[in-house]
């Protein structure tokens, strides 16, 4: 492939004269234009992305970085992004951070450094604020936000008030024993989960009952064998998510524990497996397509207007399934 | 953030001599140097990897082009891909294609275009050939194979083989009315499967009996509800991968058929959740990991050996789960 630098010897003219007509940025000279133009159609030259970022200062990219694939949100949410974006003429370019801070720096660094025009992130690392304070580019924080006084752009769903409508749920179902499967703590999402199970709890003058647990299938087995040993009474589970549930689901009826009839689940998330599995799943609906939508949005507003950031909180929705019933559904 | 320009002109120098300190590419005089590196020091600057990218045509990033996020066998594969370049230190960029050329030329352009140092390419789009042959930078074709006799790199299970298993375990387990729910014909991988199916019902003398369908959820429920009505015997189904073999399942257990006493599923790919759905998916286990790996190394050798591309079939196997049972199971 010819570089810009050929183009620019064989029209006699420096390399800073062929971007500046291929960006169409200064005023050149016209006999210089056409030499440029005539070499640019002989030769079929190609300008290089990386070389006209560097001039225009913009790559049409915006960057996703999520923390892995274990849980089918974070792939859920992908779709409506990449479909936003390539609406708005933007490519979305994917990276995976394991939630490990190092990896999720150098993946924010690899964005900054090919221009691209927004990032969006799912994290829980605190100290990543300051990184993106000192960057020009915008930010959007995704699912989890981050505990802070600053003008970050964070899309989240009301999380605290899903986890009190499935408690509810559970209470308004008979439940009388609802052990919480705890979301790990440093996630946003799991602090005010667990707070609206407590809350709801207090509310009732029921015992809170806890198992730690993380947001993946093996994490959700692990924890429900906890959960039967250390709860034998237990008749009700509020899962950390819906892959959780799905795993409790499978613990419980390897024991041969009837569910509902012995033990109601509830998820969080509604991803697409919890209506395909069979029993489908109880769940709290984040609006996954909204909230994907609004975080590519956000980049494009900014842009436009270079408007500050600012958090936008999605309403949820309990859907009603299989694992859980009411008492006058019988 | 300071510029290479900004750097050139505090220090005194042209960008190139920055350039050329940075990059260490070419001697530059001592003074010079010092005062570069000087600047350097004092601004905090970050030499710009795209600036970077277009002096050492290696960015350390390799590309990697999917479908879409609705086959779960796309979105596990990435986890050993990315692993395995981590470990090769290489970044992972990822963009979907939607099954649409025009996109699917977008993403190469792209990547193409920031210096990738390769990329994995899962496709059946046949005039891509042409684009990936005038590239300088290896392409890895991965599960699937263009039609072609020249020296593309493909990565790829043993389909054929695969859907042989798969129709012989079902004639075992005692089926006679066997369907093939067919993946899209435009798919080396379903036209491979069709032909393992086909080649063992002409040598057990049964008759063909063949659905359309596609490689999603929502497929396989619509091409389920046909199979029923066009061939009320069938007592097997060869479903064109797992998630279509789920759909299948759904669809039975909504009319109160049984899964495996009146009709027998079995899926192909081995994704997670075909062990994790209740009843756990009979299936062909494709060997995802070693291919993902795979794929990655043929790059990393490329680059170190500049060898040429060559193909690789891996081996696969069946797994017995639960929507299938042979005679003395019972």
């Amino acid at each position: 492939m010819i570089s810009i630098r050929e183009v620019a010897k064989l029209a006699g003219v420096s390399p800073s004269t062929v971007s500046r007509v291929i960006n169409n940025t200064a005023n050149v000279d016209e006999e210089k234009k056409k030499r440029v133009l005539k070499v640019i159609e002989e030769t079929d030259f190609k300008p290089n992305q990386v070389a006209r970022s560097l001039f225009k200062k913009s790559s049409s990219i915006i960057g996703l970085i999520l923390p892995n694939t274990n849980n089918p949100f974070f792939t859920e949410i992908i779709k409506y992004i990449e479909d936003e974006a390539y609406k708005q003429n933007y490519k979305i370019l994917i990276s995976y951070s394991d939630n490990n801070p190092k990896k999720e720096k150098e993946n924010l660094d690899m964005l900054i450094s090919m221009n691209a025009d927004g990032i969006i992130l799912l994290t829980s690392n605190e100290n990543i604020k300051n990184e993106i304070k000192n960057i020009s580019i915008p930010v959007v924080i995704i699912d989890r936000s981050l505990n802070d006084d600053n003008d970050l752009t964070q899309i989240v769903c009301d999380h605290y008030k899903g986890a009190k409508l499935a408690t509810k749920h559970l209470v308004e179902c008979g439940c009388k024993n609802i052990v919480n499967m705890k979301g790990p703590m440093e996630f946003s999402s799991a602090r005010l989960r667990y707070k609206g199970y407590v809350d709801i709890c207090q509310e009732m003058n029921l015992d809170i009952k806890t198992i730690d647990c993380d947001y993946d299938y093996e994490s959700g087995i692990k924890s429900t064998k906890e959960l039967l040993e250390k709860y034998p009474e237990v008749d009700g589970i509020v899962a950390s998510n819906d892959i959780v549930a799905i795993a409790a689901y499978k613990v419980l009826d390897n024991k041969g524990i009837d569910v509902p009839e012995e033990i109601m689940i509830i998820g969080f998330d509604n991803i697409s497996f919890a209506s395909v599995f069979t029993p489908e799943i109880t769940t709290i609906e984040q609006p996954m397509e909204k909230m994907g939508r609004k975080a590519v949005n956000s980049i494009v507003d900014f842009k436009k207007n270079n408007s500050t950031g600012e958090s936008h909180i999605f309403d949820v929705k309990l859907i009603q399934r299989q694992t859980t019933f009411l008492k006058e559904d019988i």
